[in-house]
Order: C-alpha cells, then sequence, then structure tokens
C-alpha cells in the first residue's frame, strides 16, 4: 500500500480513511467514531457501494471511498478480456456513483477520472487498479489544493476572536480552515449543533475541531437560536452536498432551519465549496429519504414508543436569498452571480470540492 | 391513598403520577418513559425538590409534584407543635418551589395554596397531609377545567385535515387538545420534534398523542423547517413555562428558534396557558442553566470526543413578536394585549395552568 506524501498529512486522518489494498478496501465506520476506531472491510465493489448507501463515510469520505471502490472492480475483472473490463467498469461506476442520490453527480465525477485512468492503464499494459489509486491520490491532492484556497477566503470573513457555527462533519474544509486561522493569528471559537440523527457534529465536526486545539461547544439542533441571541455568532458556515448554479444550497438537514434562524440575527452564512456545473438549477436535484426508524432512536436507543411514525430527509434546500456568500477557490461569490465563477474557472479543474 | 373520581381520568395516567401516599411520595420517571414505567420513592419533602430538580418529571408534573412534597412534609413534621409546623412548612414551600428556578414562581402558587390548607386543618386539628392532598386534587380539577377551555379556544384554530408542530412534553393541553378534537370531528395530523437533550417530544408528547388515537411523526430538532417546507404545517403550537405580561414566553429550548421558523413560513404560532401575573415583565425571569456535560450524550450513550464543550440552557425566550396568540380559558389575546386577560379574570383563578 503506497500512498502519497501529502504535505496536508493531517487530512489523512479524517478523510483518507477508505483505501484499497490487495483486494479489498477498508473504510473506517464514522458511524460509530470517535467513540470506536473500526473499518468496513469490503470484499467487492458493490460493498463499497452499499456502504457508502450505509452512511459508513460522510462528508467528502464518498470521494475518497468511490474511486477506491473502482479500483477494487478493476482487481474483480482482472483476468477478463480489456474490452470485458472496460464494460464491467463502466458499469461498476454507475453502481457507485448512484450508490447515494444526492451526491450521485459528484461521485460521478471521480469515478470518470478512474475510467479514464483504468483505460490508458489498458492501453499501455499497465495495472488498472494501481493506476486507479494513483490517479485518487492525485485527485485528493488537486481537491486538498482547492480546499485549501477555499479556506483561504472563509477565514478573511471571520473576525478576531470571533465566533464560529458550523456543523454536520466537512472533516476537510474545517480542518483547512482551522488551519488557515492559526497561521493567520486569528483566534475563534465554535459551536457545533449535534446533527441529528447520525450526530455528525457532536461526533465528527467537534472532534476535528478539538484535534485542531480549538475552543468547541456541542448544542442540540435546537439551540442555534438561543446561542445566536446570548453567545454572539459572527459567522455560522457549512460545505453543502451540491450549490446549484442557480444558488440554491444542498446539504444535511438543519441547514435550511440553521440558515433561516442566521438570516433573522444577521448572521451571514457561507456555504464553501465550488458550484457544481452538473446542477444548473434545483430542480436537478433529487433529496435522499432515509429509513424513517431512525428518527425513532438515538445512538441505537429507541426513544419513541411503538405505533409512532418516523420521518427522515437527509438533506434539504437552502434557497440563496438566505446565502451570504459561496466561498469558492476563485473567492467569495454572491449566490446569484455563480456564472461569474463559470467563467473564471470553466475547464480548469478535473475535481469538484 | 384516596383519588378524586375524575371526569378528566385519561389524564392521570399522564400527569398526575406523583402521589403522596403513607410517609412518602412516588413520582412517575419521566426520564425514562416510555421505555421503562418506573418510579423515583421520595422519603422526604427535600427529596420531592431534588427529584424535580433533577427532572424526574415536567410539563405539568411539578404542579403535582410539589404540593405532594408539601403533604410529605406535613407529615415530617406532625408530632411539632402548630406554630413549629407552620414554620416547617414555610421552610418545604421555599425548597420545593425554588427547586427549578424558571418554573418557581407557579410552584410558588401551589405550595401557597398547600400552606393555607395546612393552617386551616392545623387550626381544627385535622391532618394536615392529607388536607394538603385534598387541596391538591381540588387544585388539579380546577386547573383541569381551565385548560379544557384553553383546549377549546386553540382547536378552533385547526383547520379541518390540518397538521400541527407541537413538542416538549405539555401532556394536559395536548391530551385536552386531542380530546376536543376527537369530539368536536376534527381530524388533524402530528409533527413532533424529538426535544433534545431529553427527548420530550419523541417520549412522551408523541406518545400521548399515539394513545389518544392520532397520526404522529417524531422527527429530529433541525427538521421542522424542512416539514414545514415540505410537508405543509397550520399551526404550530406550545405550552410554557410562563408567559409573561410583556408578552414573552418562556418555554423548553427550541420554542424560540421553532416560532422563528414558523414566523419565515407564516404558520400561526400559539402558546397556551394564562399570562403569568408574577411575571410583568421577562425580566423577572432566571433562565436555569443544566449541567453541559449532559449536551454531550443521547439516551445515555456518549457522543462527543473528550475535550468537547458541552452547553445546556434549558429554556429559550420568544418576544410577542413571534406569538400569533396566548390561547388561555378566556379566548385568544395577542401578545401585546395581555392586560385584557387581566381585566377578564383578576382573582378569577386559584391556581395557573
Amino acid at each position: 500500500m503506497e500512498r502519497a506524501d501529502h504535505d496536508l498529512a493531517f487530512m489523512l486522518k479524517y478523510e483518507n480513511v477508505a483505501w484499497y489494498d490487495g483486494g479489498e478496501v477498508r473504510i473506517l465506520d464514522r458511524r460509530v467514531y470517535p467513540a470506536k476506531t473500526e473499518f468496513v472491510v469490503c470484499k467487492s465493489h458493490k460493498e463499497v457501494a452499499q456502504a457508502i448507501k450505509d452512511m459508513v463515510t460522510q462528508s467528502a469520505g464518498p470521494f475518497t471511498a468511490a474511486p477506491m471502490g473502482m479500483a477494487l472492480a478493476a482487481y474483480e475483472c482482472r483476468d477478463l478480456s480489456a474490452q470485458a473490463q472496460r464494460a464491467y467498469l463502466a458499469d461498476a461506476a454507475d453502481t457507485i456513483a448512484n450508490s447515494r442520490p444526492t451526491t450521485a453527480k459528484r461521485m460521478r465525477v471521480f469515478c470518470d477520472e478512474c475510467l479514464k485512468a483504468a483505460d490508458e492503464a489498458l492501453e499501455s499494459g499497465a495495472d488498472a487498479a494501481q493506476a486507479i489509486v494513483d490517479r485518487t491520490v492525485e485527485m485528493n491532492d488537486e481537491r486538498y489544493g482547492l480546499i485549501d484556497r477555499i479556506a483561504h477566503h472563509l477565514v478573511k470573513k471571520f473576525p478576531q476572536g470571533g465566533t464560529v457555527m458550523t456543523f454536520c462533519f466537512a472533516e476537510t474544509i474545517v480542518g483547512m480552515m482551522l488551519r488557515e486561522c492559526r497561521s493567520t493569528g486569528k483566534e475563534i471559537k465554535l459551536f457545533c449543533p449535534e446533527t441529528r440523527p447520525y450526530f455528525q457534529g457532536a461526533r465528527l465536526t467537534a472532534t476535528v475541531c478539538r484535534d485542531m486545539g480549538f475552543d468547541v461547544t456541542v448544542i442540540s439542533d435546537n439551540m442555534p437560536a438561543f446561542v445566536m441571541a446570548n453567545e454572539g455568532v459572527d459567522v455560522f458556515t457549512t460545505a453543502a452536498d451540491a450549490i446549484c448554479m442557480d444558488g440554491h444550497v444542498v446539504n444535511k438537514i438543519g441547514t435550511f432551519q440553521t440558515a433561516i434562524v442566521a438570516k433573522h440575527f444577521g448572521v451571514p452564512y457561507y456555504v464553501t465549496g465550488a458550484p457544481d456545473f452538473a446542477h444548473p438549477t434545483i430542480d436537478t436535484v433529487k433529496i435522499e429519504f432515509r429509513d424513517p426508524e431512525f428518527t425513532l432512536q438515538a445512538m441505537g436507543v429507541r426513544t419513541a414508543a411503538e405505533g409512532v411514525k418516523g420521518y427522515y430527509p437527509s438533506f434539504d434546500i437552502t434557497p440563496p436569498d438566505l446565502v451570504t456568500g459561496v466561498a469558492t477557490p476563485e473567492g467569495i461569490f454572491s449566490p446569484y452571480e455563480l456564472d461569474k465563477y463559470v467563467k473564471a474557472t470553466d475547464g480548469k479543474y478535473r475535481v469538484v470540492v
């Protein structure tokens, strides 16, 4: 197993936790982290797709897990003809990219890059699985570089000694953001809503903040208004599962509500990431509903009585009038002027962030 | 043990679950209900005060638990002189009423009634503990009657086939509200935010709705905006720990946030209860903060990593501009015109709701 020597090695701990090696993909099970550090071991690309669907890894995790699943698919079909391998890999890309509807278009970008890498390897007689792993590392490097630039623009919006609210997970941007704060001498403290029903904010986001040495407080998801009213929040920021070209933001359930509350208090909301050319409008986004029973428990302990219904939309949609700015690698844009980002970057980047 | 034969017997199951009998007070432990039906047995009035402080009973539960604690105090001091018993009971009233700051003034009303009942018993040589129990039953009867009238006014605001969002607990008003719906042929369905960190909405409110035979769905506390946007909510309603005469509403953490969201969607917010003469303005209300560690776990399972801070304001304050109306026994009033309620009722009622 070989990994590139990232300057950004600190992030590997949080994100680069899906890895192909010797016929299997190991994925850190973020459903139980940080209480337990356990790995789901996938023996086929279909198991990788299932793991992504089952939320074994979240936030940017699928952008490593999906291409690693492609490497495993290349391993599975290694004894077939080159033509059959190409067909097998094309099917695998469909299976993996479609494992989670809301991020399907973004996973597709990574899977398509894997198909190109495999094509080139098959042309030259090289090992397709290894070529895909190498391409994944390249894409991660490029992605990290873009996120680093996003962090640079975002942190300028934080006042010295300010308070930032963020949640869900978004390990890379949170890690980069805090590294940027550290390197520019900007002291901040953070409030993280816990992000029910999976507690990503409590379990994952807050752990990143703590590991980076920052003052971080976990609140329940009904407290952001109280905190904004009583503690003073300077910036609300999240990553996004998709930023549509019409300025609509698709992100973890609760983003929309917190953006409404932020607007009520005049707290700016900055979403981080690149506008997604694949979503010209919000109409192309499909919101995933998950197992409704999941809102009837917490950390595996049943809360509600039998006969009570659950309800689990995993994402929500924040309209552009609630978005102060989109922090991109090229700077911060109004959600109403994302065409300017397109003009600045069209064709410039291979990966999405 | 003797209980009055309430016409409203269905509520005893939910509320009248603190009872003095033979030198002890048994309180249903709502912290674990409905998963377990267990009682905390208090052997002294100080243990009752501690149980109220520890949230063994919530919502209107303390309005029975507090006077039952007074009955136990009367039992404790039964062998003292009448004068010493009065002094002992006055101290007990202070201890019990002050066990939870936010509802202290309302528990004080009940404790003061108990002191009057004890006084009369001591004058006539009757058993003070029994006199307090009898007075508690009378007060409950009066309170139930008032809440029944509140429900009558509130339910008129529900459209036929409408959707109502409510949470925390508020067993009596929820039960009465649904009984009123049933008796007037009004079909509604309900969404209950789970009410972190104690899950009163998931565990208790939703159980009342289910037991009353209504369609009820539990959502996490980050979902109200999504539900209002996508499912259509006609009315948001809660009870209150205090309704100040200046129209500010003190209630379970999350009420303020959901009221902001409701206003965003044009969903009316009706708070139920009587304006509290003891709180002329919001400045007389003290918001309780509880053990911050409690937001770092869920149902007893740790969520956050070590080194992450918690934060636990148990109540929040909703200003009158977010309150559509206050549903009282005398009808629905604007939060800006609660003086009209005072004029209609001054001195008319012994209890608070």
